[in-house]
């Protein structure tokens, strides 16, 4: 007989998440168990907080997302959009909404995946909210961290001449999520590649934090909707215009050997496909030198993709021939703000 | 024609949000329009933060729930907890999630509920997250608020001999519910008292904070689940117990009034209704004098209905007797941790 939520009930439900997600969050005042939890940045720092949910049969299908890498997925996500301010993630509170007919081992699972993410990110649950549903499974996330005083970065500062730089490959995901809803994952090393990048996301970061602490970004934004759409919000919240050089976009590896399998064009999956999690960040000429000194141990190598112009937002080819990007995205998943 | 969610698409969504949220909204990095919002507490402070979500068909129903009084009790019940921790609320998160058909002047209500409820608290929203959703509709809040260092309150300092306060009347939250679940909520002034409690709730926010600033209550709870449940909450986490006494609980008018007709015995419904948000306290006796203190203007009425023990929980009758208090309440919703 598979244990279901409806026989668990909520407080025991509360205590079985607590149990796992609790092993190394400190007590009250500052995590689970209270109306509020207490948020103390250290002296002279700043904190940022961001929300992100996942909704079943809108971000993931429960026949394809195994629920341990949703609960990673769930909190990574969030600490991507930390990242991307430049802020170090520090403390989550989850929101939990599923039907009483959910498996006990499915959310056991899920409280699992987010355990680690929290254990690998050093980050503590801090509380939270359960409640059943009569509809699709919700996770979400409201995320904390900090940084030193004043360094927040913004959509907001790109000038023209900054370079554009990305931390690494796109479409990885977008083709990860074509195969799954497709119903043919298949089991090529590209495929599977392909399927982790949408599944097991890990976004980069330590890249905003390092950024902000030696002010060497002028304005970010993580990519969750791609990169043409995402580039739009980045140039349109700074007031101004972009270029991009199409051969310098790094393209996911797996993407590139799935593409005709796929019946795409690796490099339009790159601009348009989703949930990448990569940042994108603009640097001022002069000292685009210095990203060479981003520790090798981060595993992070940012390329520079294009630049900052004072209007419109164009795509440059290998022959030097410009064209309009127009933004284009994965508009199935939901948005940020 | 009626105006639907499919139709807005997501960035006018969230541009529709952002002007009605946004009036008195901080621009970035506090407010709106980042991956994250920058939250900085004054010198000297603590934050507090905390998240709540209201889940159509099991907090609300969209047929009994009017979308204005939704917005402000999705904001009440989180600043409600962040009043029982002593913090005074400053901005929040919103995490909306609708399915496409949802009507846009439904959101649009919901949104100037919300903003009608920020404005009346003084807080603003930092941000959020929004998402179509082919289930039901679900209103999630993280909210934040400060306090002086070190004062915030827990459930965990109640000792025995403290007295048990409670900052007003009972039952009538879930007198309401029970007329709308009947579907005759009728048109008395009773009912509709009733009806008010239960969709426009207003915690008495000031109460946690003028507590902690002056170190008065020792352990605090807000009562969103029943007086019988939270008790045996802020009992367990203090590791005590509790006598109150049954003559002295205080109880909605209108539940008196619409007793008869409900079927239920007021007392009943003032110990097991839930959704009340009163706030329950803990005074040490040689300081429950000073409650006399509590500013007029508040309009904040506290009465004392009992006092802690070392164990066990009870109600002592008008004629002395005592009976132990099992705990019960509305396990229909939800619930915090």
């Amino acid at each position: 007989v598979t244990a279901r939520l409806r026989s668990l009930g909520e407080d025991r439900w509360i205590a079985r998440l607590a149990r796992r997600l609790g092993t190394s969050a400190p007590p009250p005042p500052d995590g689970i168990g209270d109306d509020a939890a207490r948020l103390r940045p250290r002296a002279g720092r700043d904190l940022a907080w961001t929300t992100d949910v996942l909704v079943e049969d809108v971000h993931f299908r429960r026949r394809w997302a195994p629920p341990r890498l949703l609960g990673r997925k769930g909190l990574a996500v969030n600490l991507s959009d930390l990242a991307a301010v430049g802020a170090v993630p520090r403390a989550f509170l989850l929101t939990l909404a599923a039907p009483p007919e959910t498996p006990v081992a499915w959310l056991d699972e899920l409280a699992a995946g987010l355990a680690e993410a929290a254990r690998r990110a050093g980050v503590a649950c801090a509380g939270g909210d359960t409640t059943a549903s009569p509809g699709p499974i919700q996770i979400g996330i409201a995320a904390a961290g900090d940084l030193p005083r004043g360094r927040m970065l913004t959509r907001r500062g790109c000038r023209p001449g900054d370079g554009l730089w990305l931390s690494g490959p796109l479409g990885g995901a977008a083709a990860g999520l074509r195969l799954l809803e497709a119903g043919r994952p298949g089991r090529s090393g590209a495929a599977a590649a392909a399927v982790r990048a949408l599944l097991d996301p890990r976004p980069p970061l330590a890249l905003g934090p390092w950024l902000a602490r030696r002010r060497l970004a002028r304005a970010a934004i993580d990519l969750s909707d791609g990169l043409a759409t995402d580039l739009a919000r980045l140039c349109a919240a700074s007031g101004v215009g972009a270029v991009l050089e199409a051969q310098a976009i790094p393209v996911h590896a797996a993407v590139r050997r799935l593409a005709p399998a796929l019946g795409v064009e690796p490099r339009e999956l790159a601009l348009a496909g989703g949930e990448d999690y990569e940042l994108l960040f603009a640097v001022p000429p002069r000292r685009e030198a210095e990203l060479r000194y981003l520790p090798r141990r981060l595993h992070i190598r940012p390329v520079r993709i294009g630049e900052v112009t004072t209007e419109g937002l164009r795509v440059r080819d290998e022959d030097g021939r410009e064209r309009p990007l127009r933004p284009r995205g994965f508009r199935h998943f939901g948005e940020r703000w």
